[in-house]
C-alpha cells in the first residue's frame, strides 16, 4: 500500500492489519506518561488542508509527533494557492521540499487521487492520505470508527449499521458504508431521498426512509454531521424537518437494543442531528472515536512510511 | 497543583516555588548555546487560542519545546468552533486527542475554569493553564511579573506597587494585585473612577486617583496595556485624557525613586500609555519580562506534568 | 558572518561556501529514508512572516527540523502588530524569548535590516536572515538559483544569464543579479523600460529590450512571478502585452541553446510568465530549484547558527 485514498486500497485482509496495529500502538502507549515512539524519526509528514478541521489535523499531527516525525502543517489561507499556484504546483512543491507524506484535505472530490497521480515519480513521491475530498472520501475515519465499532461490539461481521441523515454531502458516510461492508457488517442507509446520493444505489448497502422502524434491528448507528446551512427547505428538508425525521433523540435512543452503540464524527451541533444527553450517554462513542483516530492514524502512517514487514513498537 | 486558572489556585509558598522553580530553569540554560532539557519528553501540550496572542502563544511554545514536550498550536479561525461546536467539545476532543495540558485564552471570563471542570475525568484528564480569559485573569503573567520584581527589587516583601490605567478591562491588573498582595506587597490602584471594576474594593489592595501624587512613594509601577478602541470619550477617558493623567511620560519617570521599576506586559501602544524613551529606559523591565515568561512557563508546565517532587534541569 | 540580510553581506569566497556547504548538507542526506541531523539541536529558529509564503517558510522549517532546531512559526496575522505594537518592538520581544535567529518576511524594503539593528546587544542578539523584504532583497532565493545553476551548468564563471520581466517589483531580481554577477556571470535584465528599477543602471548588469534577441546567446533564463495585478495597461503592458513580449512560450524555448536551463522562482502562473510545456519541460529547473532551497537553508542557519569552523553533517 503506497496510498490511502479510499476504501477501495483496502482489502478486508489489510483493513483488519490496519485495526490491529492501531490497537497495538494504543496498548503500546497505554498507561505510560511518555507518549513517544521513535518509528517515524528523520520522516517529514506534512498536512495540506485546503479547508479547516481542527480534529483532523491535531490527530494526525499527533499521531506523527507521537512517532517523532517532523510535521509541518500547510493550511490554504496562507499557501500559494491564494497566489494562483496551481494545485498541482503546490503538490508538487512540498514533495520538493522533501515530504514523506501528504495528508491531504480539500474541498475538491478527487483532490487527493489527482495529488497522487501528480506526485508519484520514478523514486516513488510521498505517500498521499486523503484525509477528505469533497463529498467523496475519508478513509481514516472510517478506519477509526471501525475500531471503535469493533472494540464496543466485539466484531463488525455480521453486525447491522445504520448511517443516519445528510448521505449525500457526506465523505464519512461513503467511506464508512464501502468498508463496514466490506468487514462484514449489514449496512443501512438511512436518509430522506434527497440527501440519498444518485450513485448510492450501487453501494453494497440497503436504503430506508423510516429510521424508526430500523431502531430496534440495529447494532450501530452513525450519526453524520449536518450542515445546516444546507437544510433550509425547498428541494432539501428544513432544519426542523431533519431533526424530527433523523436526529437522534433521546426517545429514539430507548428504542435501540441496549447493547447498541452510536458514534458521531463531529463536530456535533447538539440538538440539531444528535441531542444533547444522547452525545453524552455512555452508548455514545464519540471520544472514544476520537482516541482511536489517534492510534489509527498512526498505524496508517506507520504502514506507508515503513511498510508492513516492521513491527510497531 | 492539578490545574493555574487564577492565583486563587497558588499558597504563597506555592508561589514562591514556582519562582523558585523558573529561576532554576534561568541557571539551568544561562550562558548554554543548547537550550534543550528533556523534562517534558513524551507530553503533549496544546495551546488553544481563542484571540490572538504572539507573545503568549510563543512563550509557552518555546517554554515546552525547551523541555522537549509535543507543542501543538490550535487557534479558533481554523478550529472546529466555526462550525458551531460547543467549547465543552472542543475540550473534550483535545483531551480525547491526547493533550497532557491545554493552555487556554479565551475572551470570555471564566472559560478556563469551565474547561477544567469538563476535562476532569476519574482520570484526572489534562492540566488546564488559563493563559488569560476575558477581564478576569492571567495567572503566568503576573508570575512572571512577579519574578521581575524580586530580580529588580531583591524581595515583594512591603514594596508599594502601582498598577495603572484600564484595570477595569485587564485581566493582567487582577492577577497582579492578588498575587503582589499575597507576597506582602502593599498594591495601589490608579485609574479613574470609570476604569476601576465594581469588585475591586473587596481586593486587597486601596485605590488613588492621582498618578502624580503616588509616584514618589513607589517602588514598582506596572503599566497596562490601553484598549485604543475603547477611549473615545463619553463614559471613559478620551484618549488624550488617558494619556495625560494615566501616560508614563518621562516628567513622570523623573518623580519616581531612583530605585523604582516600570514594568509593561506589552504589547505597548508607545506615546498612549507610556513614553517610547519610557519604554526603552534601563529602568523598565518590559524585555526582562519576556524572557522570565519564558521560564516561568517552564515551571509551570514543569510543576503542572510533572509534580513537585522532582528537582528541574 | 551574523546575518544575511542581503547579498552584500557576502563575498565570492563565502557564497561560494555557503554553496559547498548545500552540497554537503544534500550529500548528508542522500539516499537516506531519515532525514535529521543533530547540528541545531537546542536552537531556536522563529519564521516571522508578514507576507504569507508556503514555499519559504516551509523551506525553512524543513531544514530546520532536519538539523533538529526547534521551529516556532510567528504570522503577522496573529500577531501583537494587529494589535499596534511597533516592529522593532515585536522583534525585540521575539529576541527576548529565546530566538537565536529569526527568519523574516515583510512587505517594506529594508525591514530585515532594521531588525538586525534593534535586535544586536552586547550579547550579539539572533542572527537575521531576509527571506524577502518589499522589492529589496531575498538572499537565500538567489543563493539557490546559483546552485542549481552551478548543478545544472557546471560553473556560473562567465555563463551569459537573463533575468526576465518584472524587475521593478522583484526582490529576486535584485538579489540575482548582485550575486550572479559576484559569481562571474554576465548578467542581462530582460524587461520593458517601465518595468526596470531607476538603480538597475548601477547594478553589475546590461539591460535589454528584446527578449528574442538575447535567446540564442543565453545560458540560462531566470523568469519571475509576474504580480498580475500590476498588469493592467496605462503605465505598465497589459498582462496580454506582457506574455507577448516576456512570456517564456514553447517557441522562445526553442530558441534557447540545447544546454541552456530555465529557472522560476514560484509560484509560477503558467500560461502568464511561462508556458505550461515550458515549466514541465525537463530544461526546467524550477522543483530542483525547491529541493536545493531546503539544502541551502541549512547551509545558512549552519553558518550562522554554528559558524564556520565546524563541518556539517
Amino acid at each position: 500500500m503506497k496510498h490511502l485514498l479510499s476504501i477501495a486500497d483496502l482489502t478486508r485482509g489489510s483493513a483488519v492489519e490496519l485495526l490491529d496495529e492501531a490497537e497495538r500502538f494504543e496498548q503500546a502507549l497505554l498507561g505510560r506518561e511518555v507518549h513517544k515512539l521513535p518509528t517515524l524519526r528523520g520522516r517529514t509528514v506534512m498536512t495540506v488542508f485546503f479547508e479547516n478541521s481542527t480534529r483532523t489535523r491535531v490527530s494526525f499531527e499527533v499521531a506523527g509527533k507521537w512517532m517523532s516525525a517532523d510535521v509541518i502543517n500547510v493550511s490554504a489561507s496562507s499557501s500559494s494557492v491564494s497566489k494562483g499556484e496551481s494545485l498541482r504546483d503546490t503538490a508538487m512543491t512540498l514533495r520538493a521540499a522533501g515530504a514523506d507524506a501528504l495528508i491531504v484535505r480539500h474541498p475538491a472530490s478527487g483532490a487527493a487521487h489527482q495529488i497522487a497521480s501528480w506526485t508519484a515519480g520514478h523514486d516513488g513521491g510521498p505517500a498521499i492520505i486523503n484525509a477528505g475530498d469533497g463529498t467523496h472520501e475519508h478513509p481514516t475515519q472510517a478506519l477509526l470508527d471501525a475500531l471503535t465499532l469493533r472494540q464496543r461490539l466485539g466484531d463488525i461481521e455480521g453486525k447491522r449499521i445504520a448511517i443516519v441523515g445528510d448521505i449525500l454531502h457526506s465523505r464519512v458516510a461513503r467511506s464508512n458504508a464501502l468498508l463496514l461492508s466490506m468487514l462484514g457488517a449489514e449496512v443501512v442507509l438511512v436518509a430522506p431521498p434527497t440527501l440519498l446520493p444518485v450513485g448510492a444505489s450501487s453501494w453494497p448497502v440497503t436504503v430506508a426512509h423510516s429510521f424508526d422502524a430500523e431502531l430496534p434491528g440495529l447494532d450501530a448507528v452513525l450519526m453524520l454531521r449536518v450542515q445546516a446551512e444546507r437544510m433550509n427547505g425547498g428541494f432539501f428538508p428544513s432544519q426542523r424537518e431533519y431533526s424530527i425525521n433523523y436526529g437522534l433523540s433521546e426517545k429514539r435512543l430507548a428504542l435501540l437494543p441496549e447493547h447498541a452503540v452510536v458514534l458521531h464524527p463531529g463536530p456535533m451541533l447538539r440538538g440539531m442531528e444528535i441531542a444533547s444527553a444522547v452525545a453524552d450517554s455512555p452508548r455514545a462513542a464519540v471520544l472514544q472515536q476520537v482516541t482511536n483516530g489517534v492510534h489509527m492514524r498512526m498505524a496508517v502512517l506507520f504502514r506507508l512510511l515503513v511498510g508492513a514487514e516492521e513491527v510497531a513498537g
